[in-house]
């Protein structure tokens, strides 16, 4: 693993302002002569993509390092390396957009050019599908995990209750925050599962569901700040590229592959397949799989294993993938 | 319409308090002649429940008053009428079962001894409920609406999250409790379908989504106090009546009638399902209907007039409701 803080100078935002000498924190796993893949980061992720996402990014898993050059990038206005709100004073709105302008000038900086796949899931898809619209001659292949073409209505509510917890408290209102969230990304059933109407494990007075939550908003509160959660949910919220190119000479290049969860109310699958329908319509290569899992919104995290072997390209891509792997060597 | 505040005298509650001089608040609509309904009402409700049911009580609803005795009881520990925590200090958790009692009590005040329905929804489902497990030879059919025989380890969880924003602020707090438990009421495809990604249509700077919710704390705040919210949210946690009485000389009178809403994953329909094979298993008369529906659980309110092509008793038991009618007549 190497890391290194990438300055890329100064930055124009998509709201009209601009940030002077903004840095992306970069982390690498495997030679940089292999085939590349870049991994944007969820909501509270790190550029430490083989951390979080060991499924996907490890030994045995599709993206190994032993295999593949693979690249993190902390994204814009995140609190792990990059700038964002705890190094900048009244850092302004960044849009999912922005944060991969900034990712695109960090890897121009570090030479790499095409990039085989980009991987994402939730706001890191968000990422991955920016990335095929922005800079379709880039990037072989996309694939967008849990997460559409646009944040939907309920998403847009969902992050706006956790904001106006942040208002209450910066630090109490983090941790509610992040129960809400948590409560998201969880399937009702899996809950039941887990804790059902038990007694709390460690013998408090609350039932295990609430102990649960609590242990996460503790864990939470050591590792995230308000205006890091703030500044990434407003970007979330941003997202809409429902108006992407139309099929033409940028267009159609990136092969996108939008995975949806059977059971995530938050991304909801029927969401994600009218995504594919649209860009297929628009005459992009994409398809839909779906990961079957009882978790809800997290399955992406807490079943890569599963999501691992869904994500394998088709048979018929194969060959394309090999040539488009020689052109970047 | 008449109202009237009925002393019960002291009230021994499940968790051991007593509670001196309790008031029940008790609306009726119709002759006492007439066949008898009694409505308990969900979270945020009152007596007056001609006001917030118009599709089921009212001209030309299933509980039309020229036809039935219409009877409204606030819940104890609510704040419109009845003894609660804005009359008395230091207020103690309640049941359902403690409210349940505090309603027969009040009943047996006013003389009205046999209930040939009782139909709520949500928190109104589990006194339903309550009242044929307690008292089945008083009530001749029970109609539970998107609700089932438990809180779910997901309606605990979100409780728990609103009640963490009452104790950030208790006015604050409570208008972001109610946001958030007016994304639990809704889908996110009627989000989507009535908000989307529009701008706020009074011209804010923000999602019209965000508008609604606003709008919808600035109601509440004016009507609901915090003390009253955390007494009734704690009274849903401790529903289970998944041990109810094995079918035999007391259980098996009143008919029961489960409606899941399609879309509620508050109370998913197949959780209330499964409660009906439970009930059924154990010997009593319990059948499932379906409020198709997008609107999510708050259906049962937003929809009353198609669940209340639903709730028609089966021409089965026509006959036998007429006779228990003449009973109570």
């Amino acid at each position: 693993m190497r890391e290194a803080d990438v300055g890329i100078g100064a930055l124009t935002l998509d709201g009209g302002e601009s940030l002077p000498a903004v840095v992306q924190r970069v982390t690498m796993y495997g030679h940089r002569n292999r085939r590349t893949v870049f991994v944007p980061h969820a909501l509270t992720g790190s550029s430490r993509v083989a951390e979080w996402w060991p499924g996907i990014v490890g030994d045995g898993a599709p993206f190994d390092p032993s295999e593949w050059c693979v690249i993190g990038i902390n994204a814009l206005g995140s609190c792990y390396g990059s700038t964002g709100p705890t190094s900048v004073r009244a850092f302004p709105r960044v849009t999912v957009r922005d944060i991969v302008r900034a990712q695109r000038r960090a890897l121009d900086e570090l030479g790499v050019d095409k990039i085989d796949v980009v991987i994402g899931g939730s706001l890191g898809g968000m990422q991955a599908l920016q990335w095929a619209i922005d800079a379709p001659d880039r990037v072989g292949r996309a694939i967008v995990v849990g997460a559409h073409d646009h944040h939907s209505a309920m998403g847009i509510a969902l992050n706006t209750v956790q904001r106006d917890a942040l208002a209450l408290d910066p630090v109490r209102g983090l941790r509610l925050a992040r129960k809400i969230a948590m409560l998201t990304y969880k399937s009702a059933a899996l809950l039941d599962a887990r804790h059902g109407r038990n007694a709390d494990r460690r013998g408090a007075r609350r039932f295990d569901v609430e102990g649960y939550l609590e242990h996460q908003a503790d864990l939470f509160e050591r590792r995230m700040d308000a205006a890091t959660y703030e500044t990434l949910t407003l970007a979330m919220d941003s997202f809409d590229v429902r108006c992407h190119p139309e099929p033409g000479e940028r267009s159609g290049r990136t092969r996108l592959t939008f995975a949806g969860i059977s059971t995530d109310w938050l991304f909801r699958p029927s969401e994600v397949r009218a995504a594919v329908q649209r860009f297929a319509a628009s005459g992009w290569n994409a398809r839909y799989v779906e990961l079957k899992s009882d978790h809800g919104h997290d399955a992406f995290l807490a079943e890569s294993h599963r999501l691992a072997a869904l994500i394998a390209p088709p048979a018929s891509e194969r060959s394309l993938q090999q040539r488009n792997v020689s052109g970047v060597a």
